[in-house]
């Protein structure tokens, strides 16, 4: 198996984009990364999206973005896995050019969300859950993560404002990233006062969505001439799967697929979660962050909230977490935000995270989940 | 790059299942090829499928799959390609094995397209062609074959009637095909008097709508011991795109993607179009079997027709085409297409084809594609 470095990133900001369109979002974010890498022709584009065939009636998107991009005959697919299609394309790709078949691959994550109603952005996202026997009921996506997060403080005895130090380093963090959709730090009063969505889950437990995309360019490592900037290396790439149906998992309030994916990517890269310098987890509510820290092995079962509590997971902590603002304030444009934890990633290990730089940041994690569990991609990047 | 081989296939008939849903459909067709392969546990399963999310408001079908099959934690995401989705999946499986990340992968193509209202599903489809440049006009998936087959008459002198071969001869075939959608041989008397849907295109030159599954699981070859029945090679595995509008290609009458990937996938498979003892093609449209064959590289530019009209295509001629009743007679479940032209090609190379089995069947060609021409995948697969 070849190994694969991340020669360029490129992302757009989170926002409403009302006057582009899906693929202008995707070619801006995917030339980004080309230029970034220095690269002018690539083999390839796997395009991560959930919603484009709902909301825009558009599919056949590897094709329609390469054209766009100026890749005509570049080879492309679309990948899909819920809120995981980022991390999913981005995994093909790494596939691809560890295979040795293809050299120059782009993955790159688009969204386009804010042009439809409310209702019907809702009613498209609950297709992430299970049709015949959840989304059937009625249950919105929400709800099924508020039945998760209230069953979580019941087992383990939290409060609901324990979890507040989630959303207030999101917000932090994302104040300080010129591409955030949210951009305004929060305080712990704003966190307990705003207003319930579905009980336990209020405002600010909630990643808002948004449109956006973002890329990075992958090269077989031993195409890359080592130079000034560090070269930074797949050294994990893992994903697994769990039920669809909450109600159908062994232990609803525990991420399987994410510590099944995790303890296999660790292992490929040779490290322990105590050499993680950071991780880019998918905090669309303040629950998962909570659930993805237990299953990843940074957290005691039932003791996530304690690294909110303790500062933990600050900049200045032992293991920052969503260092540009995590979903919940740089934004959720769903199939994108697989990529942009991957650019995030890749930011810091350069050394190019702007007011967000870590001091260490020599190994990092990103995971990406579709489903509210089901679906969950987990990469380690390394400077190399 | 390892070699990967297919080592078991399985299928559902096309038809209305009216009573089986999407998940049903392609847990049989999974279950049947891991029975063939007698492999009880699988590290992937790479879904293809087009219209989920907007038929039947499921995505996430990874997982889904997965779990229905009993498989829960084995990795999993969707492929989609537009008419291409099952062979993009296909690919993607291949790309997973080559590596050497995963052994097991199975690669299930699964569409259900006959639930909702016909126009529904029309509007359903044309998301395969450009949303922005295309379809907001009103034109419809047939609309847009039928203006290239319109160009292609004019350009090359043909009448409409010299088409009427490709869907005989799917017809005769498909007739043969236990798991065909229409088993009805037809006549040329039938082609000529058969209803204008878009002229030119006829009743007759399209392929039908239906329900159904097909499957293929994919190991590394080293792991699979050589048996009596022969094993069966991925010799060759290439894609490439084109634009999404027609009307943006330089040449809206040569399918220049398939020709790019056939190009390349030849060279893999170190095989002239000589050697091809049968081709799999995507006869969506009569006319596509045309432009197949000429991009291909079986017939001179504007003389793809002749080979239909001097029985080149049929079971005894020189290159048997859609062996099974191709998408014509066989069904087109969009999503599911490109995996039964995969496992017809396997049961041909391993004598298994009943009926229809060709007494030389050692090199097989299939070529799936999304779009109107604008994402092709091309496979060689061999006796070994």
């Amino acid at each position: 198996m070849r190994e694969v470095v991340v020669h360029g990133v490129g992302q757009t900001p989170v926002e409403e984009h009302w006057e582009r369109s899906l693929r202008d979002l995707a070619t801006e974010a995917g030339l980004a990364a080309m230029r970034d890498a220095g690269v002018e022709r690539i083999d390839a584009v796997f395009v991560g999206n959930m919603l484009s065939g709902q909301i825009a009636h558009q599919e056949n998107l590897g094709a329609l973005v390469a054209d766009w991009m100026g890749q005509r005959g570049a080879e492309g697919f679309k990948v899909e896995a819920a809120c995981a299609s980022g991390a999913a394309a981005f995994r093909a790709a790494f596939l691809a050019v560890a295979s040795g078949a293809l050299d120059a691959v782009l993955a790159v994550g688009v969204e386009k969300m804010t042009e439809t109603s409310g209702s019907e952005t809702t009613a498209a996202l609950a297709s992430a859950a299970d049709a015949d026997y959840e989304s059937v009921q009625g249950i919105s996506f929400v709800g099924l993560n508020a039945l998760i997060m209230r069953r979580y403080l019941h087992e383990f005895g939290w409060k609901h404002t324990d979890f507040g130090g989630f959303s207030i380093n999101a917000h932090a963090n994302g104040a300080r990233n010129p591409n955030a959709r949210l951009r305004e730090p929060i305080t712990e009063r704003d966190y307990s006062r705003a207003r319930m969505i579905c009980e336990p889950i209020n405002l600010l437990d909630a990643s808002p969505i948004g449109d956006g995309a973002a890329a990075a360019l992958l090269l077989p490592a031993d195409k890359v001439a080592r130079g000034p900037r560090p070269r930074i290396k797949i050294a994990g790439s893992a994903a697994a799967t769990d039920s669809l149906a909450v109600h159908d998992r062994k232990d609803p309030i525990f991420l399987s697929a994410a510590h099944l994916g995790a303890r296999r990517a660790f292992a490929q890269a040779g490290v322990t979660p105590e050499e993680i310098d950071f991780f880019e987890l998918h905090d669309a509510f303040s629950i998962l962050a909570a659930m993805s820290l237990e299953a990843c092995g940074f957290a005691e079962r039932g003791q996530g909230p304690r690294l909110a509590l303790d500062g933990t997971i600050r900049l200045d902590g032992r293991l920052p977490v969503c260092t540009q603002g995590g979903l919940k304030a740089r934004g959720h444009p769903v199939g994108a935000t697989g990529m942009y934890q991957i650019v995030e990633t890749v930011q810091q290990l350069r050394g190019e995270a702007g007011e967000n730089q870590l001091s260490k940041a020599r190994i990092g994690l990103a995971q990406n989940i579709g489903g509210s569990g089901a679906s969950i991609f987990t990469h380690i990047l390394k400077t190399d």
